[in-house]
């Protein structure tokens, strides 16, 4: 039970309950995810930075806290003693956050993002800050400044982005949980590339304080995490409203752990006829259509259904998106004054964003309110919408384009296009594993919720999780 | 008591009053004003349309009313045989709505504005619709298409606009009160040049639906009046939740009648330092200054202040505008398809719309809450701002400058400037009369007022006007 591998792939509520019985001690844990990380990140470059002195540290205050209070499991903090990393986007007080720029390379936050707050105060033990594409914008965390983040399941292979390093040190047994960004796919990507659960919460259910914003009509956090349940831990604590955030909600906050533990007996579940199901790798097709056969025999019954307007997403999304990256890096004075330390990539969607014009952002706009109307009339219907990931699996580093159904579809394009409705409309939307390629690359289902519902959200994916758990394959990494 | 002149320049209290004794029937009334339209419209052009048919069939079934009706006040409908016009910018089911374009001309709306709905559902008697601004889009209403509107005060000088037709037609008595719309100032610049009170309420106050959008962000519709207390009424008819109009607020709507009854007997104003009290016309300034002078002996403390952002309103506020316009003519299917129907004037501002960058657009918006915080916090000290609404007396038609100060200002810049920060803010602002040049031309005093506290402003105005009551003088027009 507590060898290392054991160990290193355990779930937060699996450490807790070893952290709780004092199986094993917090200074142990972290000192193994810490070695795991000396060993292997190396090949898997998913970390910019390892806190390792910091880590031991708050292992150690852990250690004194379990050992005073190894009373009633309620009244330890709930995430006393666990190892989890944070995106290198997130402010963390005197740690270097880069963002996984040039621009930024030696940015020292004074003070903590409000998500790295919360889970330093629950008690998390933070490892290191994990690698990313630039600046969160890009979907390969192919990273030009600190080198790309890499998948661990294929090391030839993207771990999916931006928030690549956090997927990819879940799934290499590196950390055990992770919090992400996600404008455009940005959590549910790498997680689908990765084989683990990734969440984008409603928009403005977590703060996005302190975090580096990229376009904040779309900027999400959200957990990334090796099970459903872990992911409802972390969300319960992330969430809710916090007055240096104006844009999140007073929305009540759940107990989303116990709301998962309610059986869903039976669930609607739509499918959307619109693109899809349509330019799916052959595998990914026929392991999320098994996915969706197998959750009719678990309760769900599967209507296919229409988003008329979800055609508009993509273009509308792309304007505000560009625009409100570039407005962004204009008035924190990245942009133009640092314009050669960005990678030509990036730089040119910056210099994209300069061009759109206001009406077009105003187009955007109008395009938002019907996609979101079609969404909203959808959940009138259904309790979620489950949709493929990303249409393929991870592609080869450097590649450009993909090929899907004999036809070559960018990279970018193709991973964002099933994700980013979700973040133009704000509706939460969770990544579970559905399975393996034949070359065993991981395969990832999308469920898309009603909004401020993660609740059912969570449940559904909880049900199928618990119907396949896929956590018994792990990646060969040595 | 009831001669022309009495009747013609008497308020909405006033003619109520002799409708409900039955002095004078609402056909008499109504064939009162229409003749003198008759009369006096060729030399004012206030008018576009004049409904004579319609408006006596009103007053006939007026008269009926009144006569089954004439037991107690309260049961009578509160406009009830009040002739009034319309800016021709708000649509009228079956009566021509031009906007003052000619893309426009033969619109015939199939349904009301909801603003002309409760109207006439209040009993108010259309007598016609009023020459305005092409597309309100400008603040002189020299229309290019159907002539310009000209002030009662001196017909070789604008009357100011957009709304100058409705401001033009009360001055001149030729109806007792109006409605217009109000996107940078087209219902407070014409009141002050032509010595009547207009009210820009609250952004959301009162229903747009069915009124020809400008700039969405910045359109407001509200009264044009002889009185204070008419405003009060009117806004009372207007205003309120409108399910055809999603930004119309579910804010209660108060009895603003009853409110302005209850003596203010202290008040707190600010006059602002930036700009508002700089580059004034000496007799438009030593107009404002007494009225201040003034009001402090009448129950005000009055106290300089500063609105920190107001330098960043002008660029932000005609970024928003100019593009939201733009994109508005674009969505409505007017431009490009008719751009050589566009007065060149109109079609400069409407193609400058079209090369502004969502960047400056998103930056607008920053501005906006930075203003808008302003106000809100000037607000917390005082209970209004005092200002001229305009820096100088109505320029003369075609002039393109005006003097101020020895300096040569653009006469929308001039005109716009002071009226445009409660657009940008959403502040309730009105006008009223504050004296004459000794030409003989009107000069007005803005308050501006908390959000969704228009008893307040109504309360200082009426304050005001109850010790300056400019109404016994009138413009020669014969």
């Amino acid at each position: 039970m507590t060898t290392e591998d054991s160990l290193s792939f355990a779930t937060i509520e699996e450490l807790s309950a070893l952290l709780a019985k004092r199986k094993i001690s917090p200074v142990e844990l972290t000192g193994q995810f810490l070695s795991r990380i000396e060993r292997y990140n190396s090949r898997l470059n998913a970390f910019l930075t390892v806190t390792a002195e910091h880590a031991l540290a708050a292992a150690l205050r852990a250690e004194k806290e379990l050992a005073q209070r190894h009373g009633p499991a309620g009244r330890r903090r709930p995430l006393l003693g666990i190892p989890i990393t944070l995106k290198d986007n997130i402010w963390t007080r005197g740690i270097r956050t880069t963002a996984g720029s040039k621009v930024l390379r030696d940015f020292v936050p004074a003070e903590d993002a409000t998500v790295a707050r919360k889970l330093a105060r629950a008690g998390a033990i933070l490892l290191g800050k994990t690698n990313l594409h630039e600046f969160a914008y890009g979907v390969t965390s192919n990273n030009a400044h600190y080198g790309p983040a890499r998948n661990p399941w294929a090391v030839g292979r993207i771990p999916g982005g931006s928030s690549g390093g956090s997927a990819g040190a879940i799934a290499a047994g590196l950390c055990a949980a992770s919090v992400g960004t996600d404008t455009g796919g940005s959590i549910r990507i790498p997680s689908a590339m990765c084989g683990i659960v990734g969440l984008k919460p409603t928009f403005g259910r977590v703060s996005v304080f302190g975090t580096v914003p990229l376009a904040p009509a779309f900027d999400h956090v959200g957990p990334l995490a090796r099970s459903v349940a872990d992911a409802a831990i972390l969300l319960g604590l992330l969430a809710g409203r916090d007055p240096l955030d104006p844009t999140s909600s007073t929305h009540r906050v759940e107990d989303f752990s116990a709301a998962i533990r309610k059986p869903l007996r039976k669930f609607r579940l739509a499918r959307p006829r619109e693109y899809f199901w349509e330019k799916l790798d052959g595998e990914v097709r026929r392991a999320t259509e098994t996915a969706v056969s197998d959750l009719e025999k678990h309760g769900a019954t599967v209507r296919e259904i229409s988003l008329p307007h979800l055609g508009e997403c993509a273009d509308a999304a792309a304007n505000i998106s560009l625009a409100e990256t570039r407005y962004g890096h204009e008035m924190s004075g990245y942009y133009p004054a640092h314009a050669e330390e960005y990678s030509e990539e990036v730089r040119q969607r910056i210099d994209a964003g300069g061009k759109v014009l206001a009406t077009q952002y105003l187009a955007g706009l109008d395009a938002q309110k019907r996609v979101r109307a079609d969404f909203d009339a959808a959940f009138q219907e259904v309790d979620a919408i489950v949709t493929p990931t990303v249409p393929v699996p991870a592609p080869p580093i450097g590649a450009e384009y993909v090929e899907v159904d004999g036809e070559q579809i960018g990279v970018r394009a193709a991973l964002v296009g099933m994700n980013r409705p979700a973040n133009f409309t704000g509706h939460p939307a969770i990544s579970v594993p559905c399975g393996f390629t034949r070359d065993g690359l991981p395969i990832g289902l999308q469920f898309i919720g009603r909004r401020f519902d993660e609740s059912t959200l969570l449940r559904i994916a909880f049900a199928y999780e618990r119907a396949h758990d896929w956590r018994s394959r792990r990646p060969r990494l040595d």
